[in-house]
């Protein structure tokens, strides 16, 4: 009785092993940006709010994850809404704004880019092009984005499968863009305590599976701000090689996913632990 | 410990009640096409292959549907693979022959958009434009199809809520089109005979929320040509307006899909099934 | 990446074909009751409310099941309840009750059994034992219940597979019973309107897999009184041998389920439109 | 559209905050054996076999995981099993083995419980008794395993949630026996290539809504050996109080669970790692 998730006669061109699969004694990929790497023996965390919301927001946000330790600087300009009546982002706007934080504090900028032919304006801003969890099957918008040479920041569609995720990196990979991270950022289950089930196991699978650098999201994996400190302390344990999280000077006043963004405290004592869980592995952050 | 799927304030612009959202004692909205009305006391069934694989492929089956008393034809021009190295669709060529297809017999063409830059060009050959299952929250796609003023077939995403199927539905009314046709297709669970589980209670909740029309596709909702023509009249018998249904002369060969397409046998078979469940609900095909 | 979902290595005494599994060509399997039988030509109605409330509610209830054309009268004396603070069934004076309303009106009458060392006491009252959907793989209970020779409906576990199912109902098997009735009741999903999502490719498929009879229960596969009647529509067309409904003549007061529990009015309506179903497939009430 | 899993209007008797349920300001509970306490500042490590399979067997693991430092001996004599083809476990004979296992290394011996009527069987050899995954909601067993007074291991159902799990130990708690240990051990998702998806997000949550200790089962988490080790990490960083952990010297060669149990080297590459997360958090092993 067993099955196959998605049925599919591979064509004639498909390799013996995908690109984004690991071979037998293949290193782990290394992302290169001008702040430093991604996957290597550093830990590195890109906080920021989930929505750009004004100048004075990010620019504050930005100041206080860099003075704690943070290596990017994560918010949505363009956000993806179930509803249309949500806000749906400060847009070009919000690009602009994002710019000036990079310049104030040297974070690396991470973004979402959810139109293809939106993918050279978001580029131009970005130094990672964030797909997110309801893109990761946009094939167009997979291939648009592979296309800028940017480096790609994966997200896991929320009911995707880990084979699919790593189907989706293949058609970055097939572009000739290699510089692509997995993202981790919860999935959906019948549980009503959390937002998403963060699945801890995909962190080690993933991992072993691939060769590519694997990121934890426990903002999303969790939706309340209360476990996210927890979880990401387990990502890391598990060998996660960086985290996104929200973060937001007022969480109760954020116009989306306040209820999962920690504070400016809540941050500061997260890094702390997350420089301690790091250590226990040999990894700094 | 209740917890809400997707949890974000609506804006100040959003309406007590969104448009895709039924009032009481809303009529019923009908889809009217050249062909026929959809949503109205026939239930209508478009049939066809997965893929549009060749001229002669696809004039045998729309012929053939034709005789057995469809009312569409379905085809894949541009197809959503999970893998890169699968088949990707005969694309522009396949659009053509769905074309002549529709010239031959007048039955109604629906075929999937899957990127926002080619609504323009599916919109000249179609009837009806389909967001596929992996688009449902893609959303510069559901607008860009919108404003081509198509009727368009909205597919639940595999792992989406009704309320989300809803507020996709609203993206596209919000545009001034109100020409959509929602479509359950099954969803994602631990159940491993069946490819998706077709989430028959979906059929009467859509009909109770909306006043949009109602198809159901048990193709994909079962992944098993053995147990479609059971699940299509459990669907007409649920209330459902019509059939989305995958037929090919020869499933064996199929290049996508061939496990739950309907040979030419069986579908003439579901389809006097069809008739009488339909009559004993007061309607007719 | 594909996985079975136990994976257990069968002992050596694993036979070729499990007993619960149809062999080629077998017919289906009756279960006959003095009433008549299950499992044959005509679909069969169960019905009755969640809990059994006193001397006079089960008494009216049977008396309309039965003018309606129901087989069976359902009703839980001993009630496994999540929270230990709700109502946990009226208990031997339950089954007490049950017993007065078969003898007035010849219903074969159906309910729970949660512990092997009340079997005895329940099946003196009962027609055929229910073991419950918490209940799937309590292996001692189903051992005990099958030697107590009575028919036994056994309802699918809400997380469990098909594959499972069947497993559980080998275990009866092996005790010699051969009296069991399938029954599919909903299962576990992230969907949020409904209390939990209808498996109908489980009605086909356990008919294709098993020579056993099938059954229906909407009632718990929707969770609301407004969806059963579809529900139950299509589990009929879909080729189920009879259904489960939970019925109230004052839903809003009963002490348990009373959302999902029909009342007289719907449950008449409800069974008209059966009749109609079962009528296009050649079946009777 | 909110649903609640399962709607019981709770009785009156129902108290404002249950036992379960971590009042303002409570600490911890604390489990105590003679073997030292549970749910405090040591983390603890119950490993062993999946199945108690002979006397050298038992006696093996019992020295070597002692030596390595655990606190306590897992091992199953009665089995669950979804096909009755597969292997029942040593039963009486394996209890035997597990009383002599302790006799000559001091572990806490840990074994499941299946069948109210075995209850004192059990207990007579088992320092704690286990309630397994698919036992959670047999209520009956529940009752008669508190009234033991011994401690309880209590596993969350494999598609419970951790509401329903807090109500499951409410009916253990209600019967006046305060010893209840929770644990997560992965629930079931639509993921395939882990064998259950180990929610790590309920750590912190259970921590947070509860005062009982919780205990983290990475072997069934994860399905696979590969994966244990990392989840284990993960589970302790998250702030688990203590592992269960399936070891087997020969893993290939096991009786049942072979897939996903450590073998000797592992294990104590495990413990190293699990010395010093817990030292991250100023824990000891």
């Amino acid at each position: 009785m067993g099955k196959q998730v998605d049925q599919e006669p591979l064509g004639a061109s498909a390799p013996a092993r995908p690109l984004a699969r690991r071979g037998i004694g293949q290193a782990d990929t290394e992302v290169k940006l001008p702040q430093g790497l991604l996957g290597g023996q550093q830990v590195r965390v890109i906080a920021g709010p989930c929505a750009v919301e004004s100048r004075e927001q990010i620019l504050e946000i930005a100041s206080f994850v860099k003075a704690q330790g943070a290596f990017g600087l994560r918010g949505g300009a363009f956000k993806p809404r179930t509803s249309p009546y949500s806000f749906q982002g400060s847009q070009q706007q919000g690009l602009e704004w994002l710019a000036l934080a990079r310049e104030s504090t040297g974070l690396a900028v991470v973004t979402e880019v959810m139109d293809p032919a939106m993918v050279g304006m978001v580029a131009e801003c970005a130094d990672i092009l964030q797909i997110g969890t309801r893109s990761m099957q946009n094939f167009p918008l997979l291939r648009a984005a592979a296309r800028s040479q940017k480096p790609i920041l994966l997200k896991r569609g929320m009911s995707s499968t880990l084979e699919e995720l790593l189907y989706s990196a293949e058609y970055i990979l097939l572009e000739g863009n290699t510089q692509v991270i997995l993202c981790e950022r919860g999935i959906r289950t019948f549980e009503q305590e959390t937002r998403n089930t963060f699945d801890i196991n995909a962190i080690p699978a993933l991992k072993r599976l691939s060769h590519l650098p694997v990121f934890a999201d426990p903002s999303h994996g969790t939706g309340k701000s209360e476990y996210v400190a927890a979880v990401a302390r387990a990502a890391i344990a598990a060998g996660a090689d960086g985290l996104l999280i929200e973060v937001h000077p007022r969480p109760e006043q954020a116009l989306s996913d306040g209820r999962q963004s920690l504070d400016f405290e809540r941050f500061a004592s997260m890094m702390g632990q997350i420089r301690r869980i790091a250590a226990a592995l040999d990894r700094s952050l």
